[in-house]
């Protein structure tokens, strides 16, 4: 079987090497169940360093929907609902998952997949001003996404401002680091693990995308901020019988600042595809510094193109266009950028 | 206590006369509850010959969002969501309702209240093109109101444009007619309720702004699309004990076309209303021939006004105008009419 | 039409004649919308000096089942449960209402339709000391009925006992008083609404069973217990949006002590009837000192007596009997229960 | 740090040795997501096989509180509700999952955690013979456990005598195998997957406490089942995005007859530890042929059993005495069994 060439997506393969040779070698040991392990305990203990936050909660999750869905409403009371831009995650791609738990999503328009700390405090100042406000979802908490899902990075002015504007009404910041690494791993990125533990009421550092076979740690840096933790997350389906398994992946992200580290290839990478891009007249799209590309191509472009490598649709620009996405990760070969590159000289 | 002058809704009074002459009368009568009392029979018989369709399904319920949320909760299967205008009493005014039982709202921009059948086309198109469509909330019903939200007016052209895009995709069209009387009355409707009971699924007639104390029937002309609906309607608390309450309601409304007639004051008197509005230089907002009157004013003008009359803010028009809302109902009187266009004439 | 004699529930009439004038003298006048009108306030006020709790908030809501489905959602987090009878009328007649909202209701056994004081601390110690209670539904509140649904009735001491477990775990302790003027009325009571204001953290004062068309007061003594209380009965579809229309039923209820003595005569007819069962050698069912008579017949009986007078089925008592049961109320006539007499020494 | 001797639970190691193998193997291969690779296929293939049953759709889920909440959430209508012995896991340990959906568990007193026909169909008959059961919770499917918690079996003909009743009432039989390959090896067993297939509308093969690092396989003989049944498990955040994880992992359960043979070993020495208890005088309780041994010990027995084994506490049997479990699994070692048989002799 010949390599197929693709930058479909940032999970293709499974897990860091590191990871799965320590799996592998745990295989066999025995550890009580549900995150009371010792690797859990271990991995927990990293997290809390590098976010210079040893008093914080951390909780392992396996999904990035099904964190969502579990943080949010454990912090959302019944009556509200969750700020978010228009492409968030929550608000396109989770098949309603927040309102399957009785939350509205409070859907932001945005350009490039970011809110502004003037459009949260616009909402918030709308609800709290209407005399009929109580006959509408209060807004109950905001939710962000670092890098968004546009690829585009919060700089740390502008999550200073949202925090301040959360702080103001007393309400959650909450923030989606799926691919967290690839902004930490960014040039452009000015926002680091501390001050994500300093500016949010909860965040979490994605690892499905970034290196992990599976598996998201939540960040409470308040320790009391959600009793009852675990029963929330048993009653979604969300408790792993063998926690071990994931405190043994982000026991090993953590360790020689591997997390850290993890993206930066998959940052090159992505830049040299840029360039490649831009050299060759293609036109980008979002601003997007860390390891997603977005390119507007025509339709027999697109077609071309999908002979020689995998990439993914984003969605229709206009009549002729189509926004195709591009994606590397930590796993991506040198050589298959190159052969890209290749590719989409050869127009 | 002298009058105040109030449009400042169309639920100020309770009972159109007759209604409350019956309640009176019929006081003391024993009968049997949740709805199998003759009055409320009688009641169904009288819809069903109104909508000139024998074999309707007709239940009674109490109040609108309630309604809303009960047919919809029984249209949609879990994943699905309901497509409604931005403007929607479901999008914005339930507090979460559709969202507390699970659906997610999706929302399309109107400018007067309206959805257009290409909008809806649209929105399913792109669903079921859309590769990922299994992680998206997949559109499982249509909700519009006639008379919208804005008080304009759906003709039956639109409406069976709708009704078209609705059947090609096997989905259900829902029509909230919390002011359905408000639309009958005007001039510029030419929908009947016999039109709704052919082109939609569901809707309702609402009683509760439309000469009930309180009350909205709705209609399901295929008998058979809600099995079980009794107990869907028990679990919402929405199942009234003394259910020829809402019975003998609607059967003084349908009897001698009081239903079809109620609202000709209400709309004669919004329609000298709106002239006077236009001979004095005010400007009208959205084209509303029902009892609903949007109107852009200034701050010093909302100031004015306010003192001598009772009516609604609206929203924001722009920094230094809003827009406010003045209803007539069946129960407005002649003279207050007469002296809210001499306020207004004092400009 | 000859008058059917009925003793299948209280509920076969509409409202009390006084509540009935004053619906009717009351028609025409305007007042705001969803309970801001002065009915409203002068209920409130009347009800808050019946309780002798002069902080308390009141709030009107349509029915029972609605009632309690919000007022539970409000008191509940999420992952908490409500501990029941399993004869409660949560656990067995609304439909799963309370698990519509995501709640279980942890149902325990018993004969009488009451729940002892050492039950509820033991279902509350057995949770809280299982090594495994996260895996488990927490234990968050109480639900009572006062009368229970088989009649019976809740001694002051029994009260205050299962006041002061609830008080010792920091739960709430919430009493469906759908029935409540029934025990307000009987001489085996000895808890007034003073003591239910002292001893609940919420509890509801029922009007559709007690004399009014419909609706129900729920009373929390601790105004401050659930914020943003309107915005959850709005999103649970139950807010009435000519709310004066309860406040105008509550305001003659608590006037001139009539909701207390409302149910006298209901409570001495019911007296009159299980005296003559007893003397005709039936068997009476439950030890019910209230409105509702409980009586297990042979299946030969059953059927003489229902060619004779409606009464309703309980349940099934063994393979040749039934129990029935036979309601009286506000409203019952002399005659009626004079009828039923001789039907029933008619053996 | 010796090793310590553990009978606590039947997931205390991760994955068997070949699954580990084979996942470090294929760790860096590319594959696309969702479970629409080529192990999730094969693994699919093998699944229809060992069932028999060539048309069934295979489905892969990470736990198995998550895929009964799913399947279920999947299977009921809003309005209807669960039946399960009071002993099932989702009536007890899932801290409310199912409710949390909108469903009653309607729960059914069983001595040994099996319910029978007979239960199942009188509790069918009790809903549709009462003649209010609109009020009441619909039982909308019945859940079973083979084994069950308490370790017991359903033989062939009490399966099929229940898959009867289920069908005589329209409504789907679901399985919960969590510990189904410990059924298949124990001598005691009757029904095999085959017969599962035949008699159900869907069960789980357990992968987390059989041989798996994770996972189950939802089996639905009949592929058309549930339309949209990737929506419904994204919905519930439990679509894992390298869902070649499951498919390799069941892919290798399936090969060479692995999952039909894994708990050999741990039904041996359960069945041999049971002697040893026996032998020396303990008292086992409900009669368990699977992997779970439940032994009623003193308290001064479990302190000293405490000391030298790890073992859980299933619930309080007595005043004086404690119902302990001990657990085999696949991974059970000879010489654990040994040691502990020994120490149980020192009695």
């Amino acid at each position: 079987m010949t390599h197929t060439l693709s930058f479909a997506s940032d999970y293709l393969e499974a897990a860091h090497p590191r990871i799965m040779e320590k799996l592998a070698e745990t295989n066999m040991m025995q550890t009580s169940g549900y995150g009371s392990d010792e690797f859990s305990a271990s991995a927990k203990r990293r997290i809390r360093e590098a976010c210079q936050c040893p008093q914080a909660e951390v909780r392992f999750l396996v999904g990035g929907t099904q964190t969502n869905q579990v943080v949010i409403a454990a912090l959302l009371r019944s009556y509200q609902g969750v700020i978010a831009a228009q492409s968030g995650h929550i608000s396109v791609h989770e098949a309603g998952a927040i309102e399957f738990g009785g939350h509205k999503v409070l859907e932001i328009p945005s350009e490039d997949g970011k809110l502004t700390a003037q459009q949260i405090e616009q909402t918030l100042a709308d609800y709290w001003n209407d005399g009929n406000h109580e006959h509408m979802v209060m807004p109950g908490m905001v939710y962000l996404s670092q890098p968004t899902e546009l690829g585009t990075l919060y700089s740390k002015a502008e999550l200073q401002a949202i925090s301040q504007v959360c702080r103001s009404y007393s309400i959650p910041l909450y923030v989606d680091g799926a691919r967290l690494a690839y902004a930490l791993a960014a040039p452009a990125n000015d926002v680091s693990l501390a001050d994500l533990a300093q500016l949010c009421t909860a965040f979490y550092i994605g690892g499905t995308k970034c290196g992990a076979m599976f598996g998201e740690a939540v960040v409470l840096p308040n320790p009391d901020l959600i009793p009852h933790f675990t029963s929330i997350i048993k009653q979604h389906g969300a408790l792993l019988a063998k926690g071990r398994i994931l405190g043994i992946q982000f026991d090993q992200l953590f360790q020689d600042n591997l997390y850290q580290e993890i993206a930066c290839d998959a940052i090159r990478l992505a830049d040299r595809i840029r360039s490649c891009l831009k050299a060759n007249g293609y036109r980008l799209h979002f601003d997007a510094p860390t390891n997603q590309i977005f390119c507007i191509v025509s339709e027999e472009e697109r077609a071309r193109l999908a002979q020689k490598v995998a990439f993914s649709f984003w969605e229709k620009y206009d009549d002729s266009h189509t926004i195709i996405r591009l994606a590397t990760s930590w796993a991506t070969r040198e050589e298959d950028a190159e052969q890209l590159c290749q590719i989409l000289a050869e127009r």
